[in-house]
């Protein structure tokens, strides 16, 4: 993909399908039930008519699509594992036995990995091969990777939300594992956002304080080195970023371009998730943000996008692990919008509707 | 049921199982994860453990049960909403057409509706019929009902948790219809928490600012007239309380005595659940909070269990609709307990399991 192919695409995505979002706040307001007393289900109902066009859609085939990638600086003491456990994870994930795969495998979802950079040979049934590279270069002494690299694992991230889409999925999760990837994310989140090194970089799988210390030095130093322009998120990722980052940001892309749901999940998901958005903000309208990560700079995103998750469970597992839940709830929003009865059919008196419409505070946060 | 009967009932009800949690969070300290990097999953999982006495535990079979009754109350200008919406709701769950009964069809859950004191003859398939009275009195004017029959609703409640269990149930949601249950409500748990009724009133299904100030003077009235004895939960739902309020207390015994995961909906099944602690508070190693309700009095009531809710989503409209939702999460937490893949099945290397032991915060919040 080049820089003008991926403006293309960028261009091709359109905001929320408004008439229809407008015919979706219609009917919550028509169904039998105090204005906004179903709060969040209500919201993610309508602007679900926004991502498709249709009032009433369905949650009923869903993917957690993971793309599996090495970071350089892993090996400069961020991270308390091992990169081999980048492969063993994403052939663990596939054995169905990490934590968002046996989440996807109790709901009956499906998962797919992608290898975009994993720093081995991943042959696994069903783990497919878009390696860009044998994982990037430490963020710590130079770009983490070329522009072109960049720009091709983002082809590989859309390239897989157009598969999805084209095999009749009703959502996509936006998932990853990458040893070192908080540190890659919370750099890139820095310069996104301006927010300080220090308030965007957390522990990860468990650092000390001390290691913690290292972290949000090495991200200072990352971004004081490589210097990326905060307005060019292709060099961004490509300079203090990863090939799992750039990926996913491809994918928010393609589900946007495909009209397909996305929804977020933790810190290093969310980061690519506004990598995204500032290629082109309409991609917020396909977002739905899962759980509230642990990790700090997942609040300074959250909130750069201005949406909010539906799940406070206190996870920071990662690897899409959000998804299969937050799908959970989604269908349930489905069900709310497509099968509850209106005001008439309930037969409850029109002095109910009618206090009802009274009721002020009917607005939907969209 | 009598007194005596219910103090045996609860003095039948044991703490949760130490040596099934201990087992459980052994098993949670095995798997491939850093420590606590699935948050409330890994509390709930060992949750359920304590309840159980297994350390692996399903949630296939889930029933939401709904207490439906009328409040006398209800007619002194505190609800937006006529007394008879209390049976045609009831109905309409049945007809799998208000909130809670199309969340629980979307995900295949069971619901039951008891009539334990609708004010009308409420036939219909599916209703099942423990009506104690055709609705309470006033609050205002006096008790709401007689000792006899608030232990006749909690028998109710009692034998409806006693009969799911008996059928295979692995799980119980505990909601209610009862136009006017946010007063009683709010009367019950300023009573039993000693904090002012302005504190724990709000504004059920959608009252203006001059209605709410309304009923919190309702509220205050009722309290200073009854002026219930707050050791005695019987005599504080007999005065000021309800019959949904006393069944679904029964039913939170029930639950507990026979060893059924509970899980609490929005304010009127927490105010029950509370009771039901007052009774003995080893009920609370029974409770799964579902949802933090809209309405003030649920986050005194919840801090008074010193438990947590699952889900943030906004949602105020009762009925037990937050139970389906948290059916679902409850389902996850056991796959990753049943189905995640310990360090030694993971492959992963003994210097990842080694530093994640170091890891100090691991401590399950119960």
């Amino acid at each position: 993909m080049t820089d003008l192919e991926l403006k293309r695409i960028t261009e091709g995505i359109l905001p929320a399908d408004a008439a229809a979002v407008s015919a979706a706040e219609m009917r919550q307001a028509s169904l039998a039930k105090p204005p906004r007393s179903l709060g969040r289900l209500e919201d993610i109902s309508v602007r679900l008519a926004g991502v498709t066009g249709n009032v009433r859609n369905k949650m009923d085939k869903r993917l957690v699509a993971v793309f599996s990638a090495d970071n350089g600086v892993a090996l400069d003491g961020v991270a308390v594992t091992p990169q081999s456990v980048t492969k063993k994870q994403s052939v663990n994930m596939m054995r169905r036995k990490t934590g968002m795969s046996v989440l996807a495998e109790c709901y009956g979802d499906d998962v797919r990995v992608y290898d975009v950079g994993i720093n081995a040979d991943a042959d696994y049934p069903g783990i497919i091969n878009r390696k860009v590279r044998f994982g990037t270069a430490s963020i710590l002494t130079g770009p983490a990777m070329t522009r072109g690299e960049a720009l091709a694992a983002i082809e590989a991230g859309f390239d897989a939300a157009k598969s999805v889409k084209a095999e009749g999925y009703d959502v996509i999760g936006i998932g990853e594992m990458g040893i070192g990837n908080t540190t890659t994310s919370a750099a890139v989140l820095s310069v996104l956002t301006g927010a300080a090194p220090a308030a965007v970089t957390g522990r990860g799988s468990g650092l000390s304080d001390e290691a913690l210390a290292h972290k949000r030095e090495v991200v200072a130093r990352a971004v004081e080195l490589n210097a990326p322009d905060p307005k060019d998120p292709v060099g961004v990722i490509a300079s203090v970023g990863g090939l799992d980052i750039a990926a996913m940001t491809g994918a928010f892309l393609g589900a946007a371009y495909y009209r397909l749901p996305a929804v977020v999940d933790g810190l290093i998901s969310i980061t690519a998730a506004l990598a995204a958005t500032r290629l082109t903000p309409a991609v917020r309208d396909y977002l739905f943000l899962s759980h509230v990560s642990e990790e700090p700079g997942y609040l300074i995103a959250k909130n750069e996008l201005g949406l909010d998750p539906m799940l406070t469970l206190d996870m920071r597992l990662g690897e899409g692990s959000g998804c299969p839940l937050a799908f959970q709830i989604m269908r349930g929003a489905c069900a709310v919008m497509n099968c509850m009865a209106a005001f008439g059919e309930a037969e409850i008196d029109d002095g109910y509707l009618k206090k009802l419409e009274n009721v002020k505070d009917f607005n939907y946060k969209k």
